[in-house]
């Protein structure tokens, strides 16, 4: 995946750095570890600093200081989430703001023109995500509204590429890139539908929105399935939100190029440490005199250097450094799953991997 | 100064990593930063994971998995500042717990013992720590029971070194070194006694502890200037607890060859960055927009590739990467600054460098 600011192997996972940061780490941890992109939120990020400090600064990545692709978000999902505290009309989502309760708007429009200012490499078209479980009357309402929006986002985003001065503010990053999202559920027909007239926009890319939001493993595998073959295999195809390492080496089955998930980080901060075998949570006492690394067979930091009696007895403690040590340990294991699955299939031999990987690791220890 | 686990160029500042960590950092940053000795403590570290468990674990620098120069305190002054929670007798002291309440109890002899388990490359004797303002009789009565204890305790510690199988649990660092600990608060005739007598207990290296403890810099620069002649100037003289970065170059130019400190990790925490001008609160609203680093003449990474903007950006959202960043910069500051003393020292400039290090530097910007 080429990108203004380099160039992405793919398949690829973004470790998740919300507010322009990943929790617990530096970029240079991040680079370390082999990241090519990182997500930032743009729901975060325009609730503060705000996108026109960001603009004023040159962009996102001159504000941050991370000089490789980044992705934004539109916002879309976190708006969603809010719940009560939001109110959806034609037009576009008003909402409080979780950090004032100051009254909040987004549009189609405006989360395209935040993230012009923000001038991530890819921007996410504004999308609405419903919920898990709903009924296909409400999945087909929110998958149409999502085109009606997805239209309108497309039609500003190439008038701002047109005439950047039409822009209140700045347009920080020319080449930017816009993907458009799949949204219907688990219906079936409703994917059928909005893939077709999702391509049909145009977009630079295609992601596949409204999964991992609850519903078994198998169905989002199976939805997956049945999307991608939709979406053009000439652009990249990116799943959001997702997932476990299982549900990557799935997923990569079915024909995702991109990946993005707080589980990596959000789950070392609450010790849970990934291995060939599965999870293992490092609080437990049965570590206390385990001196073997995390993982035994990885190359990590983490675990060239320390023990699971150290990390545990750092995590008890509440030490900020048991933070980064086991984030650094997870992003690791996910960008290392992932040049696996890359090596995988260059050799001609995925199917195998696939199968191996199933057989070591379980998500329950 | 030569240790079982490496040498360290003094003048030299050890950065505190209190509980087998320095907050905020890696090793591997710490080591990228070039500090040669941290400094752990025996308090938090008996309380949690214990020294027998540090011990089976082959030490502490197996433990934590530092292989540098490693020093603990005794205790002393932790124990001495949980106030109501501790009662003194001329054995030792019973103290409870912060973690759990539990009833605790440190002498000199299990100081010893603990640190012999730790196995550091420099243990220091339990001493008396006099809170300020303190009367002479009491600084008097404090300062005698310090050399009585220290006495004790270096009797304990060659013992062990000569019969390691006299210690309950194990000796992790046959080559450990003792300091003994000059008190006397703020007067000089107690300083004279204390530092005579502790002198001749024959130590392999003197600590004057009892300062930065609220009196005023230039009282303390003055017990400094009158104790470090005192000391033999073929052992390492070592201020413990100081100071801010104006203190050290006082002290160097006073004798002092060892610092160790919590400020520039602390204040880091608290978004207080140093500068070759002072420090500054990297928290207020006039960074905002202000996209020079933290210190515009210094190499470290934090200044190097990020700006005061996003620093404060990071500290108002509550990122755990602004804790980070910052405690790399002020530790950066204090080695930097070592450093520059060091040089200075080696071309016969010391005393031109003192006085432009305070033309430039003053702790109220």
């Amino acid at each position: 995946m080429q990108t203004p600011h380099g160039r992405v192997q793919t398949p690829a996972f973004a470790p998740v750095g919300t507010r322009g940061a990943v929790k617990a780490v530096t970029h240079r941890d991040l680079l370390g570890l082999g990241a090519e992109i990182i997500l930032a939120n743009t729901y975060h990020l325009h609730l503060r600093p705000g996108a026109p400090l960001v603009g004023r600064a040159g962009g996102l990545h001159r504000f941050i200081g991370w000089d490789r692709p980044m992705l934004t978000d539109s916002g879309g999902y976190q708006v969603f989430s809010l719940g009560d505290r939001r109110r959806i009309d034609e037009d576009g989502v008003s909402f409080r703001s979780h950090l004032d309760g100051s009254l909040q708007r987004l549009t189609p429009e405006s989360a395209s023109d935040i993230q012009a200012q923000l001038g991530s490499d890819i921007a996410m078209a504004f999308d609405e995500c419903a919920s898990y479980p709903v009924s296909e009357a409400d999945a087909r309402d929110s998958m149409e509204r999502t085109l009606r929006w997805a239209r309108r986002g497309r039609r500003r985003f190439l008038d701002t590429g047109e005439h950047p001065s039409s822009l209140e503010g700045e347009v920080t990053n020319a080449g930017q890139a816009q993907f458009g999202i799949v949204q219907g559920g688990v219906y079936k027909a409703l994917r059928d539908e909005s893939a077709r007239e999702t391509v049909s926009i145009g977009f630079d890319g295609f992601a596949i929105g409204g999964l991992s939001v609850g519903e078994p493993p198998e169905v989002m595998y199976d939805i997956v399935e049945h999307t991608t073959p939709m979406l053009p295999d000439n652009h990249v195809r990116y799943l959001m939100g997702t997932g476990m390492p299982d549900d990557l080496v799935e997923c990569v089955a079915r024909g995702i190029d991109l990946f993005d998930c707080v589980l990596p980080t959000r789950n070392a901060r609450n010790g849970q440490l990934l291995t060939q075998h599965g999870p293992i949570s490092i609080k437990r006492a049965q570590f206390a005199e385990d001196h073997r690394p995390p993982d035994p067979e990885c190359a990590c930091y983490t675990c060239r250097r320390f023990s699971r009696a150290y990390l545990r007895y750092l995590f008890v403690a509440g030490e900020m450094t048991a933070s980064t040590l086991n984030t650094l340990h997870n992003i690791h294991f996910y960008l290392d799953t992932m040049r696996r699955i890359r090596e995988a299939i260059v050799l001609g031999s995925f199917d195998t991997f696939r199968q191996r990987f199933h057989e070591t690791f379980s998500r329950r220890p």
